[in-house]
């Protein structure tokens, strides 16, 4: 059944999801209020484009394969009342145009733009059901490429392992059950106790505020950590146990594996490497652009100074001081243990 | 002029310093408030030992060196006026025993609480001279192995170097110019054109609120960055300059090398060595610990999870995410390119 099959609603009362398409509209969970208060933004078929291009800008919806699966279902949602309508692919090229525009780094984002063009540009006479069919199957099969890893990735977990991790890689960075903490889902299905140890992911907190809620509502036990504890908790354990794989998601991985993530993701991998910890690259397809040669060929976003100078509003340097704010990171290829898709492991 | 001297207060117009005893009593720079507000903690003979205790549990004053100053000139401001007391050796050592029980892991506090014992044990009949002037070798000799680690560290450092450090170790958390910081300041006014990096250091913002403020106060480029960014930082520079050089503090330094010091350190060190960028750290004599074989001897002080759940009392986390949150780490010997202290350079 499609995901934008009337009868079967994005979001299940059992599912957590960063979104749902049904009649009323597109309604996006605010990941930039968690984890006080889940407040959902609502968007109809005509703010829907501009409203989740600002959402996506501003983080409210963040997490490379989300990031597509909102473009796409922001498609969607403005187009599929408007079959016959002569202006459909004007409009439509105004909308990739825009969503184009929002965040570079993550390769999701123009995968299912792409497809969207393609069903577009190759339409015989329905375009809208062509479009619409093409932001479906990307949410589909990212749904699918998450079960697909994490039964790919479980293998490379036993019972007692734990996990650090960056960033947030769970259900609300996907459209399905997430990435790298997948995996962690899949493998505690199994019935393998695996904890989890998350990074704090500064400047924006999505370990502290993101990973965190979704480990503690899921009964996944998790420690957070600020990012700088990492070397000390690999060398030293935590609590007792030592930490005995890292698991990261993606937001694009070139052709020679050099893999964008999250900024942070590079100095993670650089401990795991002094201390002997396998670490693993969790992404769907999606991810992984061929036409990127390397990690240097990969364009990286700078965010707002502020982001560093205060945390949530609250002020915590001096105003004036110059900042460095790259919203992601480059770890080579030589870091990284393996690379796990909804095809299977790859070692280096 | 000894510290105490009277015709010489502690803090100059020019000078920045974390303390200032005169007549009035001892007044401590509350740094927790620092940037945004330069408040003064004010402490009498009655009341110094037992504030200067909590100020240092509580972070108002740190930094290694600072910690053994404060608790010096603490307990000079409670005796010097009680020559002739014949409770007075009960008093310092119940004084002693308190400031003691504040923090573990830094031991330059037990190298001058060590010191003033000695004085108080072995004074023929006027301890309270002896103590006094103990107390007052302690803060001289930091101030002066401040200058002399400043001229053995700036033989380092070249015009144009970009320097890296984590926490803060300018005048705030010494008795003088400072540790790593104080080395850039002595090239600094050699002439040579030296750039700051500073990591922010979580969980407490050392890095932000009191390097960055420093830096700016004494005119050093500084660019402020999270703990996260170093190893992308070192991979690729910032803004055009590459980070050629780390200079760090230390809180203990144990026989083999091995060296405590702010969280996040270790990091550091381990990305100085993946991207070959040298890694010194600068301590004074105070800082070395002799009786302590190597850092799995050192005691790691735990603070409180909300540290690492909130900033500055902004919620980050879940209130009920469990959390590890070790105020130190140890950098293992093997990561540190060089030693400098008061006596020179020691090459590992």
């Amino acid at each position: 059944m499609s995901a934008l099959d009337p009868r079967r609603p994005l979001v299940t009362a059992a599912a957590l999801r960063p979104f749902r398409l049904d009649d009323a509209g597109l309604r996006l969970l605010d990941q930039r209020a968690l984890p006080q208060e889940e407040r959902w933004l609502r968007f109809r078929a005509d703010d829907v484009i501009e409203g989740v291009a600002v959402a996506i800008e501003q983080l409210a919806v963040r997490g490379a394969p989300a990031i597509g699966g909102a473009a796409a279902l922001a498609i969607a949602c403005a187009v599929r009342d408007r079959g016959g309508d002569p202006d459909v692919v004007e409009f439509l090229r105004a909308a990739d145009a825009r969503l184009r525009r929002t965040r570079p780094t993550a390769v999701n984002l123009f995968v299912a733009l792409d497809a969207i063009a393609r069903a577009r540009d190759s339409a015989a006479d329905d375009v809208v059901g062509a479009v619409v069919d093409a932001a479906a199957a990307y949410v589909d099969d990212d749904e699918a490429a998450c079960a697909a890893m994490g039964d790919a990735g479980t293998d490379l977990l036993s019972d007692g392992d734990v996990v650090v991790t960056i960033c947030h890689t769970g259900a609300l960075a996907t459209c399905g059950q997430g990435t790298a903490l997948g995996v962690v889902k899949s493998a505690r299905r199994q019935g393998k106790d695996i904890a989890v140890v998350a990074l704090e992911t500064r400047p924006l907190l999505q370990g502290a505020r993101l990973t965190a809620w979704e480990c503690l509502r899921e009964g996944i036990p998790v420690t957070l950590i600020t990012d700088g504890m990492a070397s000390f908790a690999l060398a030293r354990g935590i609590k007792g146990r030592r930490i005995t794989r890292a698991f990261v998601g993606a937001d694009r991985v070139a052709e020679n594996g050099d893999t964008a993530n999250k900024i942070g993701t590079c100095n993670l991998a650089v401990a795991c490497s002094a201390f002997g910890v396998p670490f693993h690259v969790v992404a769907p397809r999606s991810t992984f652009d061929d036409g990127c040669v390397d990690g240097d060929a990969i364009p990286i976003e700078e965010r707002a100074a502020d982001e560093v100078r205060a945390i949530r509003g609250t002020v915590t340097a001096p105003a004036d001081v110059p900042v460095w704010n790259p919203s992601f990171d480059v770890t080579p290829a030589r870091l990284i243990t393996s690379w796990i898709s909804e095809r299977g492991v790859v070692v280096r």
